[in-house]
């Protein structure tokens, strides 16, 4: 089927069933349990005629089940139009993967591309299309309980990662390879920037920060052939982003040549009234159509009010057209005009689904994005060691973190349970260890396991809940009674090694006096075994952070590439007339990149080429040695500092980096490369372009701790 | 001298005095004693000529010494054109007023304009032409370290008490009434927008908040006929302001149509290489002139560079030939070219400045800036009742607040003094007592007077080097000691009444429990006998917050007139799907608008004529009661929400307050007038005007409690 066909299945459709074509249902609507139908139906008003006409679905799952939807469904539409199965897919479907920051740490887009394409495998057997992802939203705000679904507060990395996951879920051949879906990248614009770090609040930004910091993540989406984009709930400059025609006609549609397909977030449309920018649904449906929203999640702007709009003429028939040709240039695609049921097979999904091989990838993505923070020779833990495993986190399978639709606790493995099958000198507790009010009892075992051991894993965190949508929280600390079972622990035994699961920067003060501490993150299914192996030393740490770890919360928003001002802490922080705090200081407590390994890593003889013109990249090359006895896996990071610009730039930005391995004593030279398209940013005028003059090259294991050589573009 | 006067001496001016007359140089530079010039003119690297020649002056004080400075001033240049004396009179000269912070907690235009015609006065006679005040930069950050410079978050009330301060400034007759001076509005623009409440940090905006919350506070003084406006020191959307074309030439010169003398903050011309726009001080010069910046302060772009940037054809001269017209024509707005010496007057300098007239004026007006948070009927302190005042306040003269150049402490009432005045049962230590420090025997000695006291007046705070330029902090709680010393008094006496000297709206949840909060602000020269006034009950306190104060540093930013969202955590706060945050309300813990009395004062009857046209102001009224036994100032706050509109609106915004008094029992009907114009804002087009439909009418005592009416606004 071509576009043409497309068209000619178009001219086809009545008025009404166009409509309908922009709704999408959730998986309730087509459930053959009458009870699941009955609320939502009525709850929405729709009748059994506008249910059977919509156009996608969303949350079927399973292979016979979207096999039966599929079936009835294109029975019950006269034109017999397949629906499209979608879903948020974020970190894994039934095999759970870290969470999208953790994945963030692995700096590593062939590890993200894996994670996507065993994700896609694993949804397109269970008969799924489409997945909402990637999540490419920029946040410098730890409080943002959405912050566990991006991967962090860089432009390039996420892009980088953007890319590679849109390549994992989407391949080379979407339309014949059914075990892959489609991406929907998201939520566009700048959702990650809500003003407190509260979710769906307000965005402000200028153009030029819109442009040069928060667009480029979806941008790189897009040049990878991601087939959707999600609008976000948040306004952006006072209007919302679901009825932003300036962001979706002139910026996405535009300039950004996207002809694919615009989704509403889950009632987004509806959201227009409530945002107060539509005072009724008709209204709402206006705002929508206008900027270029073709798919209407869960509510019925649309299906209430696009007919009489374009029968009064107050909307143009060619804009729903459009619509509806998109969506079904997004089933021609999939190719569901000639296999409607695409990758859904009963008996892969038994073969594939959580098989064996994706739970080893599971653990070995999961052992990347785990981030040593901090170390004072207290690990690897060595054989013999009686090691107790203590705290809220020891036994918890409640690793998964948000956005695990299909993945189940009850088959991830815990710490205790990892930690148990490396080694027999393990002790841990039976006693239920609440994350908030632990129990007296629970407390006491923990004492006497710690007593007893050698060294002390103390197993800390937040739960779940405590990140995701609609979880955002003004404290990034962890809870009192876990710091005070800390303090606790302290006076029984000094070796103690701090495990944190969470979803997001935490302030990690209160454990300055740990002799390890180890971000975790949410590993997914296998977090258990790859964190114990992280622990004992069968793996070498090498994630590096995604995104700053504040001092406290009061420093927030920090981040690495800050602009620079005109009176520059790192010229003289001791200084008063400086841009600072004066009770803490402008630096991350952990910062971007950031990451230590059980190695040690130089870096030495910087060495550049003086200048770079328009034709010409600049030519650099650093030494990186392996001076331990343990084989390593670097991250090798450049950023790249304009010194005088027509706009403030930031102190630095990461311009590349690379990842390579090390054998024990091995020295590697790598070569770096800065083309003059790598130095553009957006000027005044919002256009991407580079200053001639002068710049700083560096080159380090993190943002902070660099190596620094200067060159010049030359036109 | 008229403007062809004017234009008549720039015709007779060399080059060189041209560009000189744009330079502002500190007193040093014109000090009789050799020892105060050597420095400063070495650093600056200024032959004695260019000191001659330099147009304006900052920081000379005392009437004898600025008619000294002024004689030879004169006399040393060539065409004898006299210099301005510039300097920071923020919250009076050496009669202290409260913080401007605490100004605004007054909402009295009338107050505030005595406040700057005091101050005026005082710096008049004392040789001064020129006050860098008002500030009126919003803002929502209490990190800020000069959120005490502001009178608060709000764009409405900044602009009423902008436009008093410079009507208190200016007076009617600028030229003649030499007990005036000049009003310089600063920061030009958005200065209290910096991120994270860094100081001098880069601020990023749309225009749309800009234009709509920022710059209406600027506008209001240059409105009342502010003469000159300073430039901020921040980047605004990555373009310093000293440097910004845009905000200065098609803004502040276009639009606002200013025509007086924009002058630089201090060095931030030169900061234009720090912040890494210019390459070297001849660029900076460039940038700025091409900006719009009339005078350079203490640094040598200008001096330097103007000349060779002019012969090159790089700049044009009329830029300068402006630039000097302008300072000229404020010379002689000054009548200075009739009288050089202006008000200086070495006499009435004795009369006048620090006179038992302005102390009491300076008690009266600390008095209505104070503000009762928390009271459990232990407020007023009863006759014959045993006080202890205890805590690092209770006999501390550090209650000025940043920017008192002129005040000073010796001469500045405490806590202990202004209550002995009042009350014999009054008991108070000896010991010093730190703010963050204490000794034992200091604590020692608080504990022994709270066991003997019937009540204890706990005088906790900041000290004044906490708040101000450069003084911004992570922290917002007070320092740790004095929480501990609040929980140690309380073993002892439960009847604690704690009071709070600081710069800046703080998170005093550690004082839930206290009987009674009240925030005392920086209250200046009379502070003790004002605060002592309130706390005995002589006076009923009446000042209300200009700015909110959160539940915690989490919580920032906190502001009243927060834009709607999409999931309204107003309508279903308990929900998990609305904007919050998990772990607090997303409210403040006492809000805008928010203040006690000693009354109790009722609101009833809200009564609306329903609509309003473009002709027809909106007719609303309300009946007030003091229901209580004491006369009391009550502000009655309106707020307006438009319901629906093009970009989406706050929850509420001011739209007008009325300062009205009630006698004990007595009720009064408030008549409200909301026309069309009130109901403007920033549209997408970046536009002021109004939408027709349905809005909100809120009308209370603070910007929580209100009562709520509808109308609707028709074409």
């Amino acid at each position: 089927m071509t576009n043409d066909k497309v068209i000619a299945l178009l001219e086809q459709m009545t008025l009404e069933e166009k409509v309908d074509q922009l709704l999408q249902l959730a998986a309730a609507f087509y459930s053959d349990k009458a009870e699941e139908k009955t609320g939502p139906m009525s709850d929405l008003g729709l009748t059994q005629e506008t249910i059977n006409l919509a156009g996608t679905t969303l949350g079927v799952s399973g292979a016979k089940e979207a096999i039966r939807v599929q079936k009835e469904y294109m029975a019950n539409n006269r034109l017999h139009i397949p629906t499209i199965l979608m879903a948020d897919i974020i970190h894994g479907f039934r095999t759970i993967f870290p969470i999208p920051l953790a994945l963030g740490c692995t700096w590593d887009e062939k590890v993200v591309e894996e994670m996507a394409a065993i994700s896609a495998h694993e949804a397109a057997v269970s008969g799924l299309h489409v997945t909402f992802s990637p999540m490419v939203d920029l946040v410098r705000d730890p409080r943002w309980g959405r912050v566990m679904e991006s991967t962090g507060e860089d432009a390039y990395l996420n892009s980088q990662l953007a890319r590679a996951l849109v390549k994992g879920y989407q391949g080379d051949d979407l339309k014949n390879d059914v075990s892959r879906v489609a991406a929907c990248v998201k939520h566009f614009a700048a959702y990650g920037a809500a003003i407190g770090g509260r979710d769906y609040n307000s965005v402000d930004l200028s153009e030029q920060q819109l442009r040069e910091q928060y667009l480029p993540g979806y941008k790189a989406a897009l040049d990878a052939g991601a087939k959707l984009v999600m609008t976000s709930f948040n306004a952006l400059n006072g209007v919302p982003a679901t009825g932003n025609k300036w962001l979706f006609r002139d910026i996405l549609r535009r300039e950004f040549n996207f002809d694919g397909v615009v989704i509403s977030d889950w009632g987004a449309i509806q959201e227009l009234i409530a945002h107060g920018v539509a005072k009724d649904k008709k209204q709402a449906a206006k705002l929508a159509i206008e900027a270029g929203v073709d798919i209407e999640m869960m509510t019925t702007c649309y299906t209430d009010s696009l007919e009489e709009l374009i029968n009064e003429g107050a909307v143009d028939v060619r804009l729903l057209d459009e619509a509806v040709m998109r969506i079904l240039q997004l089933k021609d695609d999939l190719g569901l005009f000639e296999n409607p049921y695409r990758g859904a097979d009963e008996e892969k999904e038994v073969a594939i689904v959580f098989s064996q091989e994706h739970q080893d990838a599971a653990k070995d993505i999961a052992k990347k994005a785990i981030v040593l923070l901090k170390n004072e020779e207290i690990l690897p833990i060595k054989k013999g060691e009686t090691v107790a495993i203590v705290g809220p986190g020891a036994n918890s399978r409640d690793i998964l973190g948000a956005w695990s639709w299909q993945g189940k606790q009850s088959e991830t493995v815990s710490l205790a349970e990892g930690a148990s099958a490396l080694s027999s000198s393990v002790l841990f507790g039976t006693e239920p260890f609440d994350y908030f009010t632990p129990s007296d009892t629970a407390i006491d075992e923990a004492i006497s396991l710690a007593k007893k051991a050698d060294k002390v894993i103390l197993s800390l965190g937040e739960t779940s809940e405590m990140s995701g949508e609609a979880a955002s929280r003004s404290s990034i600390r962890l809870p009192k009674e876990q710091i005070k079972l800390f303090h606790t622990l302290q006076k029984y035994n000094s070796e103690i090694i701090v495990t944190v699961y969470n979803g997001r920067p935490l302030d990690l003060s209160d454990f300055d006096d740990a002799k390890a501490i180890v971000e975790a993150w949410f590993p997914g299914s296998q977090g258990g075994n790859a964190l114990a192996e992280i622990l004992w030393g069968i793996s070498n740490p090498s994630g590096r952070l995604s995104m700053s770890f504040p001092e406290s919360v009061g420093q927030v928003p920090v981040y690495y590439n800050v602009e620079n001002t005109g009176r520059p802490y790192e010229v003289a922080p001791d200084e008063k007339y400086v841009s600072k705090y004066l009770d803490c200081s402008n630096y991350a407590k952990y910062p971007f990149g950031f990451g230590l390994s059980y190695s040690h890593v130089t870096y030495s003889g910087l060495v550049t080429s003086s200048k770079l013109s328009m034709e010409k990249p600049l030519e650099a090359s650093v030494t990186i040695k392996n001076t331990s006895s343990l084989p390593v896996e670097e991250t090798v990071q450049v950023y790249v500092r304009d010194l005088v610009g027509e706009r403030v730039r930031p102190l630095k930005e990461l311009k590349s980096f690379e990842k390579i391995t090390l054998e024990p004593g091995e020295e590697k030279k790598i070569l770096i490369h800065i083309t003059e398209s790598q130095l553009r940013y957006v000027h005044i005028d919002n256009q991407w372009r580079s200053d001639e003059g002068e710049f700083q090259l560096m080159v380090g294991p993190n943002s902070r701790d660099l190596l620094t050589s200067t060159f010049q573009l030359i036109r």
